[in-house]
């Protein structure tokens, strides 16, 4: 289809049952809608890519959390990246690529407001990923809330995901030594030979996360990245240094629980290392995005930071892709292509 | 006894059985030591108070921790204020009170580092409560941890304690709503008439913790303030506000535990919230007391700040004295009078 050539219908996965535990395909349900007019000022864009993420578990949790959640009936949110087709704003014209939180569909009708326009000289896909969100969760939620010093050991979890590789990079810009934890020897060769990961292991393959920790981490643990929570997190907190920091960036091992995991008390171990935790959302540092994307830009110009798209084709395959990546099924991040 | 006459005989009391769970009385031996001759710079002091508080649990256990353990057949450690009655060091005359780290024993023999001369014109016993250790431990938890802001509501757990009282009315100089949790009814009706509390609750009589300070606290909880741990703590992060903080002081709860307690794990919900829990030492504040020290004496001064002492009197009660902390005996600062 051309950039001008106007669709007749919009394929959209509205949540059709609130997921027990680990989400299943059915639980979504693939909907036709018509796609309106544009009145002045909107534009109609078509996805290129949208993006698939574990924070999505929560959005679809009768749970209580940061944002409200997806109803019953409501098309899936989330990221992506789409080109314009129709434009009647002069800010946009067809052809033109936007990163656009439009969620699960393949057509969406914009005001133009929220609509970042893509520099094409880059590969647009990776306003999902390096240069987009999961890329702006590694910078702030490590630099901002870490503030690693050279010389200091970074732990990372989810080492391999969308968010973990990119920490991993930026630790060793900034002059640490950097260990990984991620499930799978594919993902362990790559987060070493490609990410600079100065050690790593396979949680799958190895008993004793705790032994394991302190051969790597001879000098203990300065900065704790975690994506993943759990027992993985328990362990770390045994090599934890003095003035240690831990950035809660995600739990993937606990979203699917149908009932809160019980686990060792550890805030007794933060009084020992007078260690912080801190738990932090990107969107509360969207006032710096500008800053961050042009630093990482030249980071992936430079071959400093380097990334990996983990694409599934086609938009009836939102939902195996996004249950995926609760399997570890994802190298680096994971976007559908429409 | 003069503060001229000698001693011939020290008492102390010795750690002789690491315990397990609650200490005993049967852990601690009360043994009796020479007293040397001074040689020259040293003084020979003579305490008149001794400080029990809970660290002090983290002290007689085998557990790694962030000083190391009284071995068996060592005095026990702990602050005291003492008088001197000898000197051969030109900067304390006998007469002078000192606040010296010179652990459950009667007598002590210092070079003089590390002795503070203490001013005459208030209570010396202050120097190891509001004007000592746990006071400058209100003081920098709350205010360097928390930052708390004019408005924000402040909860406090071991709010009757040396250091839970002094949180309170710092926090209400600071213009906070504070909400108390204390074990006992006189505790709460001491906090809340004389502490300035804006409101509390015994949790020994209350049922649902959860639902109790979801009512005393109707615009969430911006700082919480935890000498306690377990359950509790549970409860307030049902009640956190976003960006709220933690200041992790003591966990009492879980000190005689003699294998990890199991909770629901919470770091999930630190993203949600994008709060921060943050473990502290007072002894790493030790650069700025004298600046707190004087803060808080003008407070106290001008009766913004009331103390309250818990007084146990003769050396032989040490033991007795401390264990009672771990079943709530205390209201304010327990000291035990020499």
């Amino acid at each position: 289809m051309s950039p001008t050539q106007r669709p007749r219908v919009n394929r959209q996965f509205a949540l059709k049952t609130r997921p027990v535990g680990l989400p299943k395909e059915s639980d979504f349900e693939l909907v036709e809608a018509p796609i309106a007019e544009l009145k002045d000022g909107e534009v109609l864009v078509r996805a290129a890519y949208l993006s698939v993420d574990p924070y999505m578990r929560g959005r679809i949790s009768g749970m209580k959390s940061y944002a409200a959640p997806v109803e019953i009936g409501q098309t899936m949110v989330g990221g992506g990246v789409a080109q314009v087709i129709e434009s009647k704003n002069a800010a946009f014209a067809p052809g033109d690529f936007v990163d656009i939180y439009m969620g699960w569909q393949e057509y969406a009708i914009s005001n133009g407001k929220n609509l970042r326009k893509l520099d094409p000289s880059v590969p647009v896909s990776t306003a999902l990923g390096v240069l987009g969100m999961t890329g702006l969760t590694a910078y702030f939620g490590l630099l901002d809330v870490c503030d690693p010093k050279p010389g200091e050991t970074v732990v990372v979890s989810g080492a391999a995901g969308a968010v973990g590789s990119i920490v991993g990079q930026i630790a060793k810009i900034k002059g640490c030594r950097t260990v990984g934890i991620a499930g799978g020897d594919d993902k362990i060769e790559w987060i070493t030979t490609e990410c600079g990961y100065d050690a790593a292991f396979n949680y799958k393959t190895t008993a004793d996360y705790a032994a394991k920790l302190k051969e790597l981490c001879p000098n203990g643990i300065d900065c704790y990245f975690d994506n993943v929570g759990g027992p993985l997190t328990d362990a770390v907190f045994t090599a934890l240094n003095v003035h240690s920091r831990i950035s809660i960036c995600g739990q993937i091992s606990q979203y699917n629980n149908t009932k809160p995991e019980m686990g060792p008390r550890l805030f007794g171990a933060l009084i020992v290392y007078r260690a912080k935790v801190q738990g932090f959302l990107v969107s509360d540092y969207m006032s710096r995005a500008a800053e961050a994307i042009q630093e990482m830009s030249a980071w992936v110009r430079e071959g400093k930071l380097k990334y990996r798209e983990d694409i599934v084709e086609g938009f009836e395959n939102m939902p195996k892709a996004f249950i995926g990546l609760f399997h570890g099924e994802n190298i680096g991040k994971r976007i559908v292509k429409i």
